[in-house]
């Protein structure tokens, strides 16, 4: 029978404890929604105990009906000296009303006695009396035993003998976890190989990234024996993050011929992990393996002919068992089909053949010559098309914008200072706003003078902007790109601008994005007659 | 004795290959310098045969003096069916006048037969060839075997033959390339052995990142024999990247007692890191192990009070072996030698518990807080310090500034004018500048303005300017960091500026870059009474 390791992720709480992340109740439903779809066996969704926001979280997702993930809370064994039934914490996992629950406890003897400062003895009681407790609620129970690895180096009877409290109060599972992220692969092997032999529940691992190797030793731990992987989607975690579960997942089922998703679902991965990303707000780095926008690049011509040979030759898989794609940097043969799909999806009768796709794809090499990049900014390629296609008609008419900056400033916050004129459907309207640098002066003039004839344009906000220098030798008058992503509540779009004027680059941009939530609106409203 | 690993960077060459990335000649000889700081035992700095730019660097690469470090060229064996003198690329290799030349061929007979479709005794051939050819101009040889451990999964006997033919040619050593990433901690170390088993010449290792195992594949190799680690300081390269010997480097030195970079050299490494992706203009990912700015962050309750009482408790290392440091405890120790070593520079006679180091200490930590790095800036950090020792008077005063950009623009390449009115010894002097956007304008009317009273600021041109933005949630009103880097024709100097509006970060970097050399004017041409 094909070997199984059931996937427990994390991320909505050890991902949570990441520098620069903040989950909101809604972000974390959207998550789970998300990993249920993907098919995760179980999601780590809070610590009701340490974080009360956590506790309307369990409440609205247990609405949720989700299809093949667990939810589990998680939570400290009991403090020293008193029940499981006394310890607030322990009470507050059970009001969470989760079908499992994740209990950590101390496997180092050096945590036990100068971290919470208590017996070896107590220790291993406090992990039973609150198994134990949790059990005779009808709970699962997974023990996670910190700092294992250091625990087991430091005093290996005493590490496993807290494992062995834990299955003799009845945990239906224990995971060992490397807590300072300081293993090494060789070391996992073998202390899981020795663990597994001496339990008879089943054990998971639990790595962190601080020595880079967070994925090996998972997948050491699997080869050891380890039967349940705890991580987060794409690594989010303290320090150096969790171990990835976006690169875990396909190197264990496509490399290693184990299944971790049912049936059908890894393919959603590249998919997933960006969504998650999004919702994070932490960019999802292009060179992460298997689902980054650069994983299946091609840049150097030996390879991009190798591959054109065939794909093995430079590729350990093929990018759409996991739903990511090849990107052929320069070859004329690339992307076609990618592009025409995009095509299509405005005029469907377009082909492959089609003059006007061999069209939009010079016009595209053009614009990349230029400095333009549409690969984080789809919306603005669509605009591309449409524009080319003749499916497009201005919304404004720009006569003139000026900006001003000065130093000194009348007051903080307003640097700069813009003026502008457009003409909707004949009519003219002149404004001004003020502003913290130019950029965001012409942004707010222009969206004031918009928001006259476009009402739905003050739902939409800037949720992100990003400049970068292109020829950064020609200096200060050095080309530069403009990435804006825009956002109206319920979607959000990506657009892009090159100039060698940081204000032109922006105007190309925003105006694209304010383009681009007109047509989005059109098309919503008038779905029935397009 | 303790064992040595030899540590070659391929920034130059592997790293180029990323996607984002494109250095210049300038860029390529700053790492060059800042890597033989650091102590890497070899530099690969391109291939001369695939980029003409390559030899312009390499001809310029040879004026430096390098304490550490070999400077290695990198091209293909032979082409089939002529001789290695005959062949262009071979002859660039030597042409670029490099110590040591690195030659891959192909080890994977699958590549033989189907990319570079010649007989597998052919390509055993081209192997020799080319390295006794290199060896016979007093090349230091370095053979790659490219796609080595899938070539020795297809088949071993002629994976391993590749090997012999370079060992029997006169190679100096071999390396075992993982080329397309996908291979497994266990199998390398199994086939590593193997090798090292049947090759007297010392073997080495160059993975990529493909299933995220980069570093735990090096390091396994290492276990198993080899004894050269290929890859990229931070881990830049085609798809998902190269090993990064960030991580590789502490790994080996501080936890398994191997021989890395020469003594005391490690805790730069930190420095060196940011120093690289800030040139390379890529931001370096907090999370990275070691050398991130969250490496030894902790945020978790439980985790701060641990690290409080006893930071082995949730630290695999001490955070200052590699330049880092803890994040939260606010450590007061850390970084202070380096301060003071640039605050000697200026002031001797101050002293490491000197009441102005540590004033200096919290200013640097309050910039940092605004946004401020100056790892890539140490001209503005040296005005930070003279600002604070009063050993710095302004060479003008600004009245006001203005700047006014507009739509349509008057001509091409002027779409912004900018104003000034500057004071000098009492004397006033107002200009204008018009240029390509904003920043450039204020740039020509402040240098108009100077070079009035300092005629030797018509030497200084800018060679690179940076943006950065920080708080990308912000938009268009968000934080930018602005990088300049200027140069006289002899010397070349960084200064940063941060704000909210791109022309007063710009404003800032500007200002200090123009300072900075005319105080380095004066220290010439003064030093006799300094």
């Amino acid at each position: 029978m094909k070997k199984t390791v059931t996937i427990f992720d994390s991320t909505l709480r050890d991902g949570a404890q990441a520098e620069g992340i903040s989950f909101s109740v809604e972000d974390k439903l959207k998550i789970v929604k998300e990993l249920d779809n993907l098919g995760v066996s179980y999601i780590e969704a809070g610590n009701p105990g340490s974080n009360p926001k956590d506790l309307e979280f369990f409440t609205r997702v247990r609405q949720l009906r989700l299809n093949h993930s667990k939810i589990a809370a998680f939570g400290s064994t009991r403090r020293r000296d008193i029940t499981a039934a006394e310890d607030k914490n322990v009470e507050s996992l059970l009001t969470a009303d989760t079908q499992v629950v994740v209990i950590f406890g101390k496997s180092w003897d050096f945590h036990v006695t100068d971290i919470i400062k208590t017996t070896l003895d107590e220790n291993l009681r406090m992990i039973e009396d609150t198994v134990a407790y949790l059990k005779s609620k009808n709970r699962e129970v997974i023990f996670d035993a910190e700092h294992f690895f250091d625990g087991y180096k430091a005093n290996p009877e005493y590490a496993v003998s807290t494992l062995l409290s834990a299955q003799k109060a009845g945990a239906d599972s224990v995971c060992l976890c490397d807590t300072n992220g300081g293993a090494f692969p060789q070391e996992v092997f073998e202390i899981t190989k020795l663990v597994t032999e001496k339990l008879s529940v089943p054990v998971g691992i639990h790595c962190h990234n601080d020595c880079g190797m967070a994925v090996a030793n998972s997948v050491m731990a699997v080869a050891a024996g380890a039967v349940c992987v705890q991580g987060t989607l794409i690594g989010f975690g303290e320090r150096c993050g969790n171990a990835n579960l976006s690169t875990i997942i396909p190197n264990l089922q496509l490399k290693q011929n184990i299944n971790c998703l049912p049936e059908g679902k890894i393919q959603l991965i590249t998919g997933s992990a960006r969504f998650v990303s999004e919702v994070a707000n932490l960019g999802l780095s292009d060179r992460e393996p298997y689902v980054g926008r650069s994983a299946f690049a091609h840049k150097g011509g030996m390879h991009v002919d190798g591959v054109s040979k065939s794909p093995a030759s430079f590729e350990h898989i093929d990018p759409e068992l996991v739903g990511n794609e090849r990107k052929v940097l320069t070859s004329e043969v690339s992307g076609r089909s990618t592009i025409l799909s995009k095509i299509k999806r405005i005029s469907p009768q377009i082909e492959k053949d089609s003059p006007e796709t061999e069209e939009i794809m010079s016009r595209l090499k053009e614009l990349e010559h230029e400095g333009y990049q549409f690969e984080a900014a789809e919306s603005a390629f669509e605009l591309v098309i449409r524009k080319h296609l003749g499916k497009y008609k201005p919304f404004f008419e720009l006569f003139d914008f000026r900006v001003i900056g000065e130093y000194p400033t009348a007051e903080q916050g307003a640097s700069a200072r813009a003026t502008i004129k457009i003409m909707v459907d004949g009519k003219t309207e002149i404004t001004a706003a003020e502003g913290d640098g130019p950029v965001n002066a012409l942004d707010k003039a222009l969206r004031k003078a918009l928001e006259v004839f476009y009402p739905s344009l003050s739902e939409v906000h800037l949720t992100d902007y990003k400049v970068r220098v292109l020829d950064e030798k020609s200096a200060t008058a050095a080309k530069v790109r403009v990435l804006i992503e825009s956002s109206d509540g319920r979607e959000s779009w990506s657009t892009v601008g090159v100039s060698t004027d940081i204000i032109q680059a922006s105007w190309i941009a925003l105006v694209d994005s304010i383009e681009y939530k007109l047509i989005k609106d059109i098309e919503h409203k008038f779905k029935a007659y397009l």
